[in-house]
């Protein structure tokens, strides 16, 4: 793959457009690869994405294994990254209930160990995505590179890998050590850029290029595991909202570029 | 020193007081340490904490050694710490310049190594403070308590040590590890609590008890390393200072115990 071939967009970036208009627009750019959240799917959209003749890197998101109700929703979401033909199904892993880190870190390892069979038989690989530490009270306890590769090698299992993305990992000074022992989990990359000043804990994200991350760097480093697949550009910041359309994506494939 | 002997107000807690007012407030709640910031002080505050009783737990701080006049302001920072009795120069170490987070790395290494002498002569330990990551683009390139401590390994000397804050620290996977591992190396403990919803970067901490963070749990890992000093506490929320100022310190001594 060239570089530019290997962009996908994930959806959350322009999640203010539907997503007829984001397949739309895509194609018409030729971004030829999407990664799209649960929350913007409807009965149409595996059709829709497939008629545009774009692929899909893969589904955001299941986990939450902390919450009721997690191995319902985990399948069903598993089913949904079939249908779309997504290889892989980030997992964000929620967060500890209380201050129990320990007990949900081995919550969200029996949850994935319950959901492996069933990922296995739908051809989806999980991707256990260690979110930025500012995010576990919230969102997942999950928050080192090295503790996701290490509880993914657990299930020596194809279907159980992790995402890497730079916004939640380049501070972390083991990180190149941990991507150096990663070897074939990697099932997933996505950039972004930490903004300076950094205002949002949530939604502060920028386009590659406005912020200090060293994506050059980065992407050597990830490249070096042996991952060459789809690299996903996710960035949250209402301020995409206010680019126009063509715009938007032409300066997203100029700065992947 | 019992629990409460161990107590020592980190004065930012309440900057929105004057240090004068600060002493005077705390020495009328038996609270018998205190660690001010550099800029509450002025030539009247060693002489004025002493004469209220109150002993320096800590002088807060240092480091920022990616700017420009580091060395100056840092060797200021310790005589300021020596005139107050401080056994301990807190040091945030600064933020990358650009993104270059390996050369902010040497960069603090190198000019920790320059200053440690000069403290050495003045008494003055310094304590590598690691701050969350979520801090790392303005604050400091030092993360991790493990990364902390490695480099104050690399002194070999007993005026280099790190400063654990369980909020900076206490999302880490590793913690246990490193602190099992940490020996005579801490110079410090500060405690605040991490709230749920997180919604401030900077000034969103809790008052222990408010939040996630298993502070006793904590505490028995920093006793284990055989640490035995003065815990502070440091909780900057702009909340606090709508608390009436006894009231304050009486709820600080009673969450503390």
């Amino acid at each position: 793959m060239t570089s530019l071939a290997r962009l996908s967009l994930n959806l959350i970036t322009v999640d203010h457009w539907s997503l007829p208009e984001a397949v739309e627009r895509c194609a018409a750019a030729g971004i030829a690869t999407v990664a799209p959240w649960r929350h913007q799917l409807d009965a149409s959209s595996a059709r829709r994405i497939e008629a545009a003749g774009l692929a899909v890197s893969s589904l955001c998101r299941g986990g939450f294994f902390t919450a009721p109700g997690a191995d319902d929703d985990n399948r069903r979401a598993v089913e949904q990254a079939a249908e779309l033909g997504a290889p892989v199904l980030v997992l964000v892993c929620g967060p500890p209930e209380g201050g129990d880190l320990r007990a949900a870190r081995a919550t969200i390892a029996a949850g994935i160990e319950r959901l492996l069979p069933f990922a296995a038989d739908h051809g989806v690989r999980l991707g256990i995505e260690p979110l930025h530490p500012m995010m576990v009270g919230e969102r997942s306890a999950i928050v080192t590179l090295g503790e996701a590769l290490a509880l993914a090698r657990t299930f020596d299992d194809p279907h159980a890998g992790v995402v890497v993305d730079a916004y939640h990992v380049f501070w972390d000074p083991r990180l190149e050590d941990e991507l150096a022992a990663a070897g074939g989990l990697v099932a997933g990359y996505h950039v972004s850029d930490w903004l300076v000043p950094t205002t949002s804990l949530l939604a502060g994200r920028g386009l590659m290029g406005d912020g200090i991350i060293d994506l050059p760097r980065l992407q050597a480093l990830v490249d070096a595991t042996g991952y060459d697949g789809p690299v996903e550009v996710e960035v949250i910041n209402p301020a995409l909202a206010r680019m126009p359309p063509a715009e938007l994506l032409a300066d997203i494939k100029a700065r992947f570029a």
